[in-house]
């Protein structure tokens, strides 16, 4: 004889039939099945219930669609065991047991039937109820509830008629509520009902408690081979023999009387993660009544005063799951006349605070170890933690209110407010002033720096992930949103436009980085502790964990101090051209560029070489004892000039314009301004690129130029040579960028080594130092041992060995089709946000592969985007990179990932428990 | 005893030493003693003579620089044996024997001692020659070049005093050359000469003949060590150790009367490749007049009329030298009072048209094996042997009379003289007017093709290799050359300057595309026959022992009949793009672009349908039988509109001319003019891309409009359909380009395959093709094994292959640094002309690796410019390429160039004997 139903209390034998295994188990009796077992054998009070098994499914599903008497004797003798347990007798009008009944299989599966709940309610059973409860309101609607529910679920019979006989009551007694209606109401629709069922399942509304069960339990059977549980199936692969399992369980009530009460609690604090009970319930209510927010709920530090000794319990079965699941609970109550029932517990739901708090302090309680711990909170959430958030109810109200203008890419996290600047200029100027400013513009380019620099958020309605603004803004985590094209941005009319709504500048705007949505006015923020111990002690553990070094991409000491405090251990990059753009240096780095004369240009690189030394000796002093990886220029030259396209608007303005000028003094100066601009124009003619990003840049500049990377090499030296003797330890490694083929490394490298060598010759002093490249072009990966034999180190540019590799312009591509590709899920992620494992990642391992072949022990980083993405950086972990860099506030998002990644990658097999209990 | 000395009748012993190995034979007599030899024991009579061993050399090194007693006593042996057989005696007045001494190393080596002639002559020894051959003056000039070379190699003074001398003789005798000084003067200039020997070299001219011969054999041993032979050495890769031999051999004399001549000769005719003798000779002359050109020379034929006895027996050494050496050779002779001398044979220089038909012949006379034949040929003779030429004699004169105008890069072989047109309508007008035209520009775009079609041929100032100029230069087959920066065109004012030179239009110019050149007016030109007979055969062996397709890349019907008449297998490549350009239909795609909605665009798209459908089947037509591969469209779409540049500037213009005009009618037209340049500015700036070559093209189209595909689609389709029922065997092949993720391939064939089957469904009709993709960026080739699964075939697109793997633009690097590069040697190759076997092949090797793992059988082609380059050809071959594309003018080149592939990688070690005697 087969078991085809276990009690709750049955689990033991469940268990000890399938051989052990908690996944065979959850395969035999279902997931909720499982899970109320395992409360139940914990000793947390259950309502009694019974599970019937999977195998009971397919057999009844096998044997053509009838329930054998062995299954119905079986369900019988079960059924009198819970009445035993309760105290009640399914059917007895004088102390009656209702049930509910659930399916439940080994997956959570949508499109089987779902819950019937009160079975055991007729007539008889309802007047007794009426006189043992005292509420007739109750218990008729629970009647009319399990009347419509047995119809719907077990019968197929569409909700419409049911919908419309309430919907009549309401009309006629003029409310809007079901719960409104009286009891004389509910007796109509209760009648109605009955109809209904008649007529549509052409036999009546089964009175008799014991068929309303069987008849419940084979509609679950049957929802299994229904056609929307199949096509769940067959889309999400989950194989069709599973079968699911039938949960019967005794219904308990929370509106019996003073005594009696339900509610939600949280073992900890799901804010701020602090310890104990937090929640809400009412007094003599109904699980609905919690949730509906009709009634104002009562938190649960007033249950302790209320009811003390059920609190005593609650807590203690909050610590027993606790313990059994190892995880903050969410747990589902009801006091039933004095005793107290859990209806379902799981782990709970909490914010980026609440989630390190609770990861460290569980840790510290040893209920967890250090490890899990880390696996408890994501990357997401320390990212979270560094970022001025909205409060949650000013977004609700403000999205309420129709205050939310546009939404478009979310590129920099964070909750930024302030008054629309639709200049870089003004920015600055407002923000002098005391100002808030968000900063407008339809793109940005390196001259609003400074502008970008004074606001609070940037928005852009043009541009992707990877636009100047993101990139900018992400580099100084201010909050930005980019790409929102459904805005109209009118300069000259300084509004912006996104529908009928317009932003005049001045206006408040509140933009949310993290989401990507752009609010009216002004939405309150909330900043979290960024001093939060509980994410220092939990950053300290992942440092102990991973084995990955996490660096930082920073251009200024205050960058590179801010990096460090976040636990950077190193500069992966310092792009030295944006230090060419400050307005104080433009006009040398143009004079360069257009000068005519050897001595021209070696005058200018002169007046540079001052402001290079003062960069780099900030950068040493903020990173005293770490090493600091310097990028050579690498842009191409005509990105310090203007545009083509605006010098040739600029020249035709001043040609109309001469063309109305009266006076002589007018006229000579036009004529002068049109030849210094036909001279600019002739410069950037001739370093006009049809595809820059393929062009005159990086190495190739610095072996068409040798006096710049020369000059650059100068300050990096001389610079080290100054703080060394100010007692700062220094380590330059010094990156020739964009190298393609080994000889161009060799050459470049050589005369560098030249100038570093006069240098420290100068001071007499020697400084330890490396020069390496960066491999960025597929061939460099794919001769990574020809190129090893001339790089101390080598560091993956993978934005542009994305570009490349995909032959995709990053400053394009977003815009023109990568949505779509994302959208229609021809690529199932943006290759500038996470490493394409396939096709970067294989470049990525040839040259490691050959270039640690070449030379044992090679030192390998990545400076590009991705090291800040915990995919990418898992990636990196298994390619066996050194380290990855990243913009200063993704530093500690980088630590706990590079933490995961090494846990996921040294014990996979052990994550699993951490899905079902020990 | 060890033997130092081999006669070179003892050619035979020497072989014996070594062990019979002739590169040992080389390395123990050197290249030239070995070759001495060689005549020698095959009966061609060489001046008898001996060689020291390279082992004497280094005896002589090692042993602290003194002639062992050993080696003179050889020497002085194997000089009494060739005195023997010379019959004269060395320093004998009477009957004088002289002699040569030479190095020889196994190595042709510069920086080594190299020749004394007329060694035994002293004063007594010149009288008794002037008696005997009457000619005083020759007597004495060969005595002062002796004391003057012996001072020079021997002694190591330099040349300096004594060419003072001679000057001040010249001077004194009011004559501009030696030759023309009186036998009184170099009497004069002897003694003086015997004067410097002694002054520099601390001792008088050695009069003893053996002292002369031993400080000879001393001179050139020591030049082994000198610094200058060593830096060559170290150089070359050449090892220190392997010493120079020394030869020394009787002098003999071509002036030593009317029975006495001297000549140059080849064995065949080394222009035409005609069977017979062919050379010039003087009688009575010394062998330096034949060269000096002083005298008019006597072709061969006459000496059959002189000498027939030694013409004849010239005639039958010719022959034994090809039978031996297995080459047509080049000979120089002396007779010698009616006795003929060899004195050196050489595989002889010939042209292309001498090259193919000395192949063929000699395979046929079995003198060769047919792939020795196809060995012969270079691809570059292919390639000269199917363009004109200029002729050699009006080269010459241009570059003499100064008619050079100026160099730059050979894009496009062959020769073209025309008249200078400064845009691409007056070309055509010109043309059409049955002048002919070469056109001259800045630069080429697309809407200047019908002016290149119509020109002789093509003449930038800018770009590159790869240019547009450049790349439908070769398409069609016209002479061009590109990037002659140091040309400045005005097209104001219609003319070209290079220096002082101006160039107006309609002036003639003549270009050679093969080498670069530009010359002022009208050079000759020559046509060789392109029906050649024996180019026809040895590409039909070729066919047969090659084993790598040939097919070609053709845009028109013409270009694909002209390709099928050089042998093409298919066409690999038709870009369908080219046809958009067409006047008739430039207006509608543009409109295509444009369409503001679905329907405008589907009535553009309308349109264009029959214009492709009638493209492709004039395709087919000519490919009747073989596979036609169709790309679909690649580039971005604002390549059919104008430029920013051009658009912006029409617009200020129109608007200052607005700002003059008069009249109301003025006004109007000009404002109707500004929106519709304003409106087309506004799409050229939504399409407007910062790299466009990594932007919005290839298969991203395709997915973004999908309309234009599935119209090119239908045009092939029904193309088919068409050209099928009129009898003709029709193999379409479609390639999707720029595919970087499978999934782009997945979607765009699915749709493709739709439209397919739609048209061959309502054609009632099967038509048999191949959907497959271009490899064109790093990640398709990386993840070939995911594309192939949805690809019939793979073909590389090595262009833009080349670009992405190395970074770098085509369109702007070889202007801005790649001739850098080249120059510097940090490249030692054009990437864009000669595959990178380390980086691109590399990845390519990867792509048919996986995609023949996923896909056995898969069929992968090339399809980029270095289709038609040999070295490519060879590396496709080497990576199991089914077949290369390239421009029908190189696909005969490419035939050649395969054959020679497979028999160099079949058996590379046959090679060898091509270098030897047998």
């Amino acid at each position: 004889m087969s078991t085809w139903v276990y009690g709750f209390d049955q689990i033991d034998d469940a268990e000890a039939f399938v051989g052990g295994s908690w996944e065979e188990v959850r395969g035999l009796l279902g997931g909720k099945g499982a899970n109320l077992g395992d409360m139940t054998r914990i000793g947390v009070p259950v309502p009694p219930g019974f599970t019937i098994t999977t195998r009971a499914c397919n057999d009844y599903l096998a044997g053509g669609g009838t329930l054998s008497d062995e299954l119905i004797s079986q369900v019988d003798a079960a059924l009198a065991h819970i009445e035993a347990a309760a105290g009640k007798r399914f059917g007895d009008p004088s102390n009656p047991l209702l049930v509910s009944c659930r399916s439940g299989a080994k997956f959570s599966m949508p499109g089987m039937m779902d819950t019937v709940l009160n079975i055991g309610l007729n007539d008889e059973v309802v007047t007794g109820m009426i006189e043992r409860t005292g509420d007739a309101h109750f218990v008729f609607d629970s009647y009319r509830r399990l009347i419509q529910m047995f119809g719907s679920v077990v019968l197929g019979i569409r909700d419409e008629p049911f919908e419309h006989v309430l919907e009549r009551a309401r009309q006629q007694r003029g409310v809007t509520e079901d719960s409104e209606l009286t009891t004389e109401d509910l007796e109509g629709v209760i009648s109605q009902f009955r109809q209904i069922i008649e007529r549509y399942s052409g036999r009546p509304f089964p009175d008799e408690p014991i068929d309303q069960l069987r008849l419940a339990i084979e509609a679950v059977f049957r929802s299994w081979d229904g056609k929307r549980a199949r096509d769940y199936r067959n889309a999400a692969g989950i194989a069709h023999d599973l079968g699911t399992a039938v949960n019967i369980q005794t219904m308990v009530f929370g509106n019996m009387g003073d005594d009696s009460a339900t509610g939600v609690a949280m073992s900890r604090n799901a804010t701020t993660g602090e310890p104990g009970l937090e929640g809400d319930y009412l007094t003599n209510a109904q699980g609905e009544d919690v949730v509906a927010g009709i009634r104002v709920t009562k938190p649960m530090e007033q249950l302790a005063e209320e009811m003390p000794a059920l609190y005593e319990q609650f807590s203690t079965i909050a610590g027993k799951l606790e313990r059994h699941y190892r995880n903050m609970q969410d747990m589902e109550f009801t006091i039933e006349q004095a005793k107290l029932w859990l209806l379902q517990t799981r782990d709970g739901k909490r914010t980026a605070q609440a989630a390190v708090r609770i990861a460290v302090d569980m840790a510290d309680e040893e209920l967890i170890t250090r490890e899990e711990a880390l696996e408890r909170v994501t990357p997401a959430q320390v990212e979270f933690f560094l970022h001025p958030s909205f409060t949650p109810a000013s977004k609700e109200a403000a999205v309420d209110s129709g205050a939310l203008f546009a939404s478009a890419l979310n590129v920099s996290p964070g909750a930024a407010v302030g008054m629309v600047a639709f200049d870089a200029d003004l920015a600055v100027e407002w923000a002098e002033q005391g100002r808030a400013v968000i900063m407008v513009r339809p793109e940005t380019k390196p001259d609003d720096v400074h502008g970008m620099l004074a606001s609070q958020g940037i928005l852009t309605s043009r541009g992707g992930r990877t636009s100047h603004a993101a990139l900018v803004a992400r580099q100084f985590g201010k909050p930005a949103i980019v790409g929102a094209e459904q805005i109209e941005i009118d300069l000259t009319e300084r509004t912006m436009t996104c529908g009928d709504t317009s932003v005049a500048e001045g206006e408040w705007i509140s933009i949310d980085g993290t989401t990507g949505d752009v609010f009216l006015g002004q939405l309150e923020t909330q900043t979290p502790d960024l001093e939060n111990e509980f994410l220092r002690r939990l950053l300290e553990w992942a440092d102990e964990v991973r084995d990955i070094g996490v660096w930082t991409n920073a251009d200024h000491p205050d960058d590179a101090l801010l990096a460090r405090s976040y636990g950077a251990e190193g500069i992966g990059l310092t792009r030295t051209e944006h230090m060419f753009f400050d307005p104080a240096r433009l006009p040398i780095v143009q004079r360069m560029i257009m000068a005519t004369s050897p001595a021209d240009s070696s005058e200018a690189l002169a007046q540079l070489l001052p402001f290079q030394r003062g960069d780099f000796a900030g950068l040493f002093r903020a990173m005293d004892g770490l090493p600091v990886t310097i990028r050579l220029i690498d842009p191409p030259l005509h990105e310090f000039l203007p545009s083509l396209e605006d010098l040739t608007h600029e020249l035709a303005d001043l040609k109309i314009r001469l063309l109305s000028a009266s006076t002589l003094e007018q006229i000579d100066e036009l004529l002068g301004k049109i030849e210094a601009s036909e001279h600019m124009l002739t410069e950037v003619e001739r370093l006009h690129e049809a595809n820059p990003m393929l062009g005159l840049r990086g190495v190739r500049l610095g072996l068409m130029m040798p006096g710049l990377t020369r000059m650059q090499v100068r300050a990096i030296f001389e610079a080290a040579v100054q703080v060394a003797k100010e007692g700062v330890e220094v380590h330059p490694k010094i990156m020739i960028p964009l190298v393609s083929h080994a000889n161009e490394l060799q050459r470049q490298r050589a005369e560098l080594e030249e100038e570093a060598q006069a240098v420290m010759h100068e001071a007499n002093m020697t400084i330890e130092y490396q020069f390496g490249t960066m491999i960025e072009t597929p061939r460099a990966a794919l001769t990574a041992d020809q190129i090893a034999e001339y790089a101390g180190f080598i560091s993956f540019g993978t934005n542009d060995l994305t570009q490349m590799t995909y032959g995709l312009s990053r400053d394009d591509a977003e815009k023109a089709f990568l949505v779509h590709y994302l959208e229609e899920g021809i690529l199932d992620r943006n290759p500038f946000a996470t490493l394409d494992a396939d096709g970067v990642g294989q470049l990525m391992e040839i040259a490691i592969t050959k270039g640690r072949a070449a030379r044992p022990g090679l030192d390998v980083g990545l400076c590009g985007e991705h090291g800040g993405d915990p995919e990418s950086i898992e990636l990196c972990r298994m390619l066996g990179l050194d380290y990855v860099s990243c913009s200063p506030p993704r530093v500690p998002v980088a630590r706990l990932a590079a933490a995961q990644a090494a846990l996921r990658q040294k014990a996979p097999d052990d994550l699993s428990r951490m899905t079902s209990p020990v």
